[in-house]
């Protein structure tokens, strides 16, 4: 029986096309994690399982991640996400360099999912981290880094927002406003969690038996529906009797962080939204997702947020971060959406050389190696050809230039259907209108 | 217990240092590839374990491949090398086409070795093919992407040379001239495969085991020891009395090519050599290894070949390929022997941008984010700082330029020491001064 050409369950393969636009949409993201001085790193796509179990609990290793035991009787994972890689190496290193750190990658990831729109088993993720910056600097970086790399896809305000919230901030008000103890405010954490994907009467009779009372209840929903973290002390204050002042909500680094964000001009991207905890994970400040505004696809983009403590694991000192994880298929997505990927359909070809004869496929060879070393495209039609055959490839392949050597050597653009008449030897001339031409 | 920071056993960490390493490497490979017109593709890094079954036999499987059953009770293994996946890929849209297809990856692979030098558990490999070329074309061109990928990092024939053969040659000799029966000409095989890794009269012991005769013998070692394709047709008329035509030998593709290598400028950089016969692999025609030729590190950095029949696996109509790998450990390896690598230590940041006062952060927020939009590398010093604590880090960090906010506004360039007095919104004129020291 022959074997399926298929891919493994929720997996591409990128052909030329989609591999064009897999580099298009890489290069965009290291082109302005440099700008912002962020640099590259990896780790490999196969880590101990320790390190996942001791970041992330066993229960996400047990429903997510690719494990197996090797040859060693080790229990290893292919990486499902890339902090606690970069935790580890950041580990290594961060007592002997220069702070802050600010380091970028963009790995392959296996996840065990079902695959559905905007989420496969196997894809690739950004990530930018910043590790021991001043607080709110190191943030209000990370916001401007994720702006500036959608903005470089072509995207505004329109397209996409940041919705912002800091968990400290939802601890003092679980904790000093609403009074809950641990078990009850964690119970409240899932449902703030889910929120966004239930009605909001379903939020509401799911707090209600944790809250127990109509003003706890209604003031958490109040409190849920803010967009603005300036109208919280507002909020606060007609529930509670408590000051403001004396609960230290005015001190959370939300209020000083929105006023940077204005100060760096990005207001316009940047929203309040209480509902954004991002699970129970590691975070331990800013919290953050980045939504498509795109009426068919109001999907997170990417996630993010400051964390205090990731290198404890390793029995190291803390070292302060922050980062955010940018998903190559959500993104996609968005870009469709919105109109903003490039055709990448045609591969880039300057010239296409063609020869009638044998005994010109040396000089074919020749011209192609001089133009190669001018960094010029240069596909050699293979095997001598008549122009008729060679001009139904052009159509199929698009170069931008053919150079036809039969009785005579022709240079055509295939774009302004401009001929040259030229000399063998002249391949300095034939160059300088490949090159005039760009 | 603190969790271990180190790598998986036979992966590597890549700090900035070394990532930018592997970005050098792996955009001249991408660079020489699409002067070649080849084009980019990936597939995942997990196939069915049937494909490499089916490929390579049950053998290399249980050898060297990270394999084992997901949840869905599939068996599936991370891939060792790329020639399945491209085979699968291919064995989908050949038909549909224009042909020849040229195509080029650089994928992380895995296999379960014991690490030592220029062997490594996960590695990054290029692989190069083309499909569908005539016979003879695709093989030179393949060569000469090579030989170009080498040269881009400034090697050339003092630093490698390329050893090829062919298959068909092989049988050939074995078939026609020694009169081998297949199980013979088998076991022949795995003695010339293994020739470059044992001292010479150990092969030769071997072979008489299976050759019997004297005379047989002394032909096979001599035939091993050739340099010269043209030298192996007085060779046979030495030993043998059936003419050369008869056997078919001067109709081996292999004496053509060795015309076109002539040809195309390629003789200093290639060798014949009956020893390279890269295993019981699926090469029907060509194949080659690329050698270092520095003493200290006599390894091959590259190998590959020609194939009839990849296809097959999948039920498809035979198309003919030519493809190699190249290994970034070895090809890293060999470029340091030759001191050919660039020096990656430091990351390139075109200016650092600092402030003495708070009341200065939206000014360097400001300029920071124009000069990014001209593309310049701009690294934000974060917090307000006395100029002697920017220059501590300057130090480290070495930028091209600094600017500093205070009382004044001072650029400097830190590689000419230059200092130039600006105005806070002459922004303009500070990126020019940038740009133009470029």
């Amino acid at each position: 029986m022959a074997l399926s050409k298929a891919p493994y369950k929720g997996t591409r393969d990128f052909f030329p096309e989609q591999m064009r636009l897999r580099n298009y949409i890489f290069s965009k993201m290291a082109e302005v994690s440099e700008l912002f001085a962020y640099e590259p790193y990896d780790g490999p796509m196969i880590e101990e399982l320790d390190l996942y179990r001791a970041k992330s609990g066993e229960e996400l290793i047990n429903d997510q991640v690719y494990n197996f035991v090797d040859r060693g009787d080790r229990e290893v994972a292919i990486r499902p996400e890339m902090t606690p890689t970069v935790a580890r190496m950041v580990a290594q290193i961060h007592r002997e360099v220069a702070k802050p750190l600010r380091w970028y990658a963009i790995p392959n990831l296996m996840r065990y999912e079902k695959p559905q729109k905007g989420r496969l088993r196997e894809f690739w993720q950004y990530n930018g981290d910043i590790f021991g910056a001043p607080e709110g600097l190191g943030e209000l970086e990370c916001l401007q880094l994720a702006v500036g790399i959608l903005k470089s896809f072509g995207a505004n305000e329109k397209h996409f927002e940041i919705l912002i919230n800091d968990r400290k901030m939802v601890d003092t008000i679980f904790t000093e406003v609403l009074k809950l103890d641990p078990e009850a405010a964690a119970a409240l954490y899932k449902i703030v969690d889910r929120s966004k994907k239930v009605p909001a009467e379903k939020t509401k009779e799911d707090a209600k038996k944790i809250l127990i009372s109509d003003e706890k209840t209604e003031f958490f929903t109040n409190y849920l529906a803010l967009t603005n973290v300036a109208d919280l002390s507002n909020l606060i204050v007609k529930y509670n009797s408590v000051s403001i002042a004396e609960m230290g909500i005015q001190d959370n680094p939300l209020y000083k962080l929105s006023l940077r964000i204005q100060e760096a001009g990005l207001s316009p991207y940047i929203k309040y939204d209480p509902t954004i905890v991002r699970g129970l994970d590691y975070y331990t400040g800013l919290v953050f997702e980045i939504f498509d505004k795109h009426p068919d696809n109001r999907r997170a983009i990417a996630g993010g947020g400051a964390f205090a403590n990731l290198l404890a694991i390793f029995g190291e000192q803390p070292l302060p971060g922050i980062g955010f994880g940018m998903g190559e298929v959500p993104l996609t997505d968005f870009l469709k959406a919105h109109g903003l990927l490039p055709d990448t359909t045609k591969q880039h070809i300057d010239i296409l050389i063609a020869y009638e004869n044998v005994a010109q496929e040396k000089s074919a060879l020749d011209i192609a190696q001089s133009m190669r070393n001018q960094k010029i495209k240069v596909e050699v039609y293979l095997g001598e050809s008549k122009p008729k055959k060679v001009f139904s490839y052009t159509d199929k392949k698009q170069p931008h230039f053919v150079l036809l050597l039969g009785d005579e050597v022709q240079l055509k653009n295939l774009k302004t259907k401009e001929t040259h008449k030229m000399a063998l030897a002249d391949v300095d001339n034939m160059i300088n209108v490949i090159k005039g031409s760009r």
